[in-house]
C-alpha cells in the first residue's frame, strides 16, 4: 500500500466526511482495547467446571497422587490425550505448568549457556546468532531472542508460510541458530503453513548443526470453521530427512481453558526431551500434576477438546466476521488497506498505507481505543514500511467491537488522507 | 565419629546380636522409602478442600479474573497473606507457580548469562565463580551451582548457624558470589539461625558487589511443637546495614497444601524484583493466579497457614518422637552416631562413624530401606568423611517408620562393628 499507488483524488474528496467521523467517534469517550490475544470471559466461563476439578480423586490413571513431587514429565492422563489430539506419539509429549512461552525461553536460555544436544559449543560462546523470523510474527517470541542477543533477521510470510527461497538462503550460514514459526493460524496473519512449506522446512539442510526451529503450534485447534486444521506430525517427517532433533513443538491449553493457568506441552524427538529434562530436572521437581490432571478430567478425550473449541468458535466467529464486514464496508476497494481473512486463531492483520501504522495507532488512541503498537509484529518493533497493524477481537463483546473497528477504519482513512496530503 | 575414639571392645561383644538382628531386618522383606522430605498422604489430605477451589468465584479482591492471562508478580490476596505470614511488606513479595526452586534457579541463571542487578558484568564472564555452601546441606541447592560451574565452598553448621568465622572469610574473596541459607529448621539438621546469625550474614561486608544469599526459607513455619520460630525480615536488616539487595528470600506452600501443586513466594528488594521481573516478563505472561487464588481462600489469613501447620505438627511430631526414641535406645551411649533433635522441619540428620554412612546406606538398601545416598548433603554428593545421613521419616507410617528405624540402627551398629574389625 504505498500512496503513489493509490487513487488519491477520490481519496481527498472524503475527507471532510472522514473528519466528521473522527470527531463523532473520538466524542463517545470509548474505552477499548484490541491490543492482546485474550480470550473473553464468555470464553472463560466454557471452563467454570475446570475452577472445581480435580475434586477429591486427586489419583491419575497410574496410580500416581498427584498432589505429592514428582514426574517431571507430567502425567500420562493428560499426556495421552494431547498426544492424540496432535497426532504424535505420547513419549514424545511432556506436559508442563500453565505457559509454553516459558518452556520456548528456557529451551533458548539453556542453549545459550550450555548448549543444546546437538551444538558444538554453547551459544554465548559463538561469535555471531543470528535467528529467523517470518514477518509478521508474534512480538513476544522476539523479545526472547533480543534478550538473548540474537540477530533476528526477517523473512516474509506469505499466504503458504515463510518464504521458503529465503529461508534456505539464511540457513546457509552457520550463525543461524534457530527460527520462530507459528504454522497454524498463524500469529497475526492467521495464515496456515502448506503441507510443501512444512515439508521444506523438516527437510531442508542447515549449517549449524544444532539448528532448532520452534513450531510453536498455539493455535493448533483454534478454528473458526466446523473443520479443524490437519497438525502435521512434525517430528516423524523431520526424522525421515534424518533431521530428528530439529523441531521443538510447542502447545498449550491457554486459549482452551483458562489464559493464565492452564497445561503447557513440550513435543520432541526423544534426544532433545533427555536434554531438556536432565537441566529442568536441576531447575525443579516437576510439573503442577493436579492441574493437569483436573484439565484430563474436564476434557475427557482429544474429541472432548474438539467440542470445546467448537464452542470458543462459536463466540468467536461471529467477532472476526464483524471486523471483516466493517473493513470490506469501510475500506473496500479505496486501496488504503489490505487484511487477512483467517479461519482460526486470534488475529487479523492490516496493512495500512506505507507510513501510517503508526499514525492510525495514534489517532485511534486518541479517541480511546487501543491497539497493539505499530511494528509491534516486527522484531525490535520496528516495521520498516509503518504499516501492519494487529487486531485483536477476542476480548470487546461484539457491540464494543463494531464501535471499535467504525473509528478504526476512520483512523485508517484519516491517515492516508494526511499521507495524500502530505505528498 | 571416629573409630579410634569409640570403645571398641564393648562394640564387638554386640556383634552376635547385631549380626542376627541384622538377618531378621532383611528376612522381612520390606520396601520402605526414607528418601525424600514429601508429605504424607495423611498431610496432604488437610488440603482437599483447595482440590475443589477456587470454584466459580474467580476474582480476586482487586477485582482481577483470576482465569486470564496478565499480573506477573501474582495477586495480592496470596501476596498480603503470605507478607503477613513472614512478617514482610507486601510490595516485596511476589507470588509466582508452584516452585520456589524454579525461581532460585532462574535468578542464578539470569544473573550467570545477564547479570543481576549489580553485577559490574555477567557471572559468566567472571574468571572464577565461588558459592558458600554451610554443610550438611541441601543436594538441590548443591545440584544448581554444580550445573553453573561454581566451586563450592563449604562451611560447617554449627547450632547457631554457619559458622560466621569462615563466612566472613571467605567473602572477601571477589569471586564468591552467594550462599546458600536455609534459616529455620534447616535442611538437613533441622537447626534455626540464631539471631546474631542472621545479623552477621545481613550485616557483613562482601568483596563481590553483586553478592546474594538464598534465603530458602522453605521451613519457616513448619513447627513440630505449638511454638513458630521467628522469622526475621532480613529485607529490612540488610537495607539498615546498607546492603539492601543482598537478600533472595524463598518460601512456599509446597508443604502446606500440596507438594508439587502449591504456591510459591520471591521477596526481595525493589531493586531485585524489578530487575527480575523485566527478564521474568520476557520469559512469560504471569504465573497461575487461578492456584493462588485457591490458596487465599483455602487459608482465609495468616492464622489459616498456622492453623495447618499444627494439624501437620499432629501427624510429623510423633514420627519424629519414633525416631529419635529408638536411636537413643539402640544407639544412644554406644557413640557410634549423634543425630539432631529438630523442633521443627522435615530432616533428622544422623552423624555415623566416619567412613561408614556409604556401608550403612547399602545395608538398609538390601534389606530393603531406601535412604538418602550418602554423600548426598554434601556438595557434589562428596561427603569428605563419609558420615552424614539424612533421614526423612514423613511418608511412611509410625508402624513402617518404626521398623525401618530398628533397621537403621541395626545398620549403623553393623558398619561400626566392621569399622572396628577392620582397624
Amino acid at each position: 500500500m504505498n500512496i503513489a499507488d493509490i487513487d488519491t483524488h477520490r481519496l481527498l474528496e472524503l475527507k471532510p466526511e472522514v473528519q466528521q467521523q473522527y470527531e463523532e467517534f473520538k466524542s463517545r469517550g470509548l474505552k477499548l482495547d484490541l491490543t492482546r490475544g485474550k480470550p473473553s470471559a464468555e470464553q472463560l466461563d466454557l471452563a467454570t467446571e475446570l475452577l472445581s476439578l480435580p475434586g477429591e480423586d486427586y489419583t491419575d490413571s497410574a496410580g500416581t497422587d498427584t498432589r505429592n513431587y514428582g514426574g517431571l514429565k507430567g502425567i500420562v492422563d493428560i499426556r495421552s490425550l494431547w498426544a492424540e489430539l496432535l497426532g504424535l506419539p505420547v513419549d514424545n509429549v511432556l506436559a508442563g505448568d500453565a505457559s509454553s512461552l516459558n518452556i520456548v525461553f528456557d529451551l533458548i536460555s539453556w542453549s545459550y549457556t550450555f548448549g543444546n544436544n546437538d551444538s558444538p559449543r554453547p551459544w554465548s560462546q559463538e561469535d555471531k546468532l543470528k535467528w529467523i523470523c517470518p514477518v509478521p510474527g508474534y512480538d513476544r517470541h522476539h523479545s526472547i531472542t533480543e534478550l538473548f542477543g540474537f540477530e533476528m533477521v526477517t523473512v516474509p510470510m506469505t499466504s503458504t508460510g515463510p518464504d521458503m527461497d529465503a529461508v534456505r538462503q539464511l540457513v546457509a550460514d552457520p550463525s543461524v541458530k534457530g527460527m520462530w514459526n507459528v504454522p497454524v493460524f498463524s500469529n497475526p496473519t492467521g495464515i496456515t503453513y502448506s503441507p510443501e512449506t512444512v515439508q521444506a522446512l523438516a527437510s531442508m539442510e542447515t549449517a549449524a548443526p544444532d539448528f532448532r526451529i520452534v513450531w510453536d503450534n498455539a493455535y493448533a485447534v483454534h478454528t473458526l470453521t466446523e473443520d479443524f486444521p490437519v497438525v502435521h506430525n512434525v517430528l516423524d517427517l523431520a526424522e525421515q530427512a534424518g533431521h530428528s532433533n530439529r523441531f521443538w513443538f510447542m502447545s498449550s491449553t491457554s486459549k482452551i481453558t483458562l489464559a493464565g493457568a492452564g497445561v503447557a506441552f513440550f513435543a520432541s524427538s526423544a534426544e532433545n526431551l533427555s536434554w531438556y529434562e536432565k537441566i529442568a530436572n536441576v531447575r525443579g521437581i516437576g510439573p503442577n500434576k493436579v492441574n493437569q490432571l483436573a484439565h484430563a478430567r474436564y476434557f475427557g478425550s482429544a474429541e472432548g477438546v474438539r467440542a470445546v473449541m467448537r464452542k470458543h468458535a462459536g463466540s468467536l466467529a461471529p467477532k472476526f466476521a464483524a471486523v471483516i464486514r466493517i473493513l470490506d464496508q469501510r475500506l473496500g476497494g479505496l486501496g488504503v488497506a489490505q487484511w487477512t481473512r483467517p479461519t482460526g486463531g486470534y488475529f487479523i492483520s492490516v496493512d495500512v498505507v506505507e507510513g501510517t501504522a503508526s499514525r492510525v495507532v495514534e489517532l485511534a488512541k486518541q479517541a480511546g481505543v487501543a491497539l497493539t503498537g505499530a511494528g509491534a509484529t516486527f522484531p525490535l518493533k520496528r516495521d520498516p514500511k509503518d504499516q501492519n497493524i494487529r487486531l485483536a477481537p477476542s476480548m470487546p463483546t461484539i457491540d464494543q467491537l463494531e464501535l471499535a473497528m467504525e473509528g478504526f477504519a476512520t483512523c485508517v482513512l484519516l491517515a492516508a488522507i494526511e499521507a495524500a496530503e502530505a505528498q
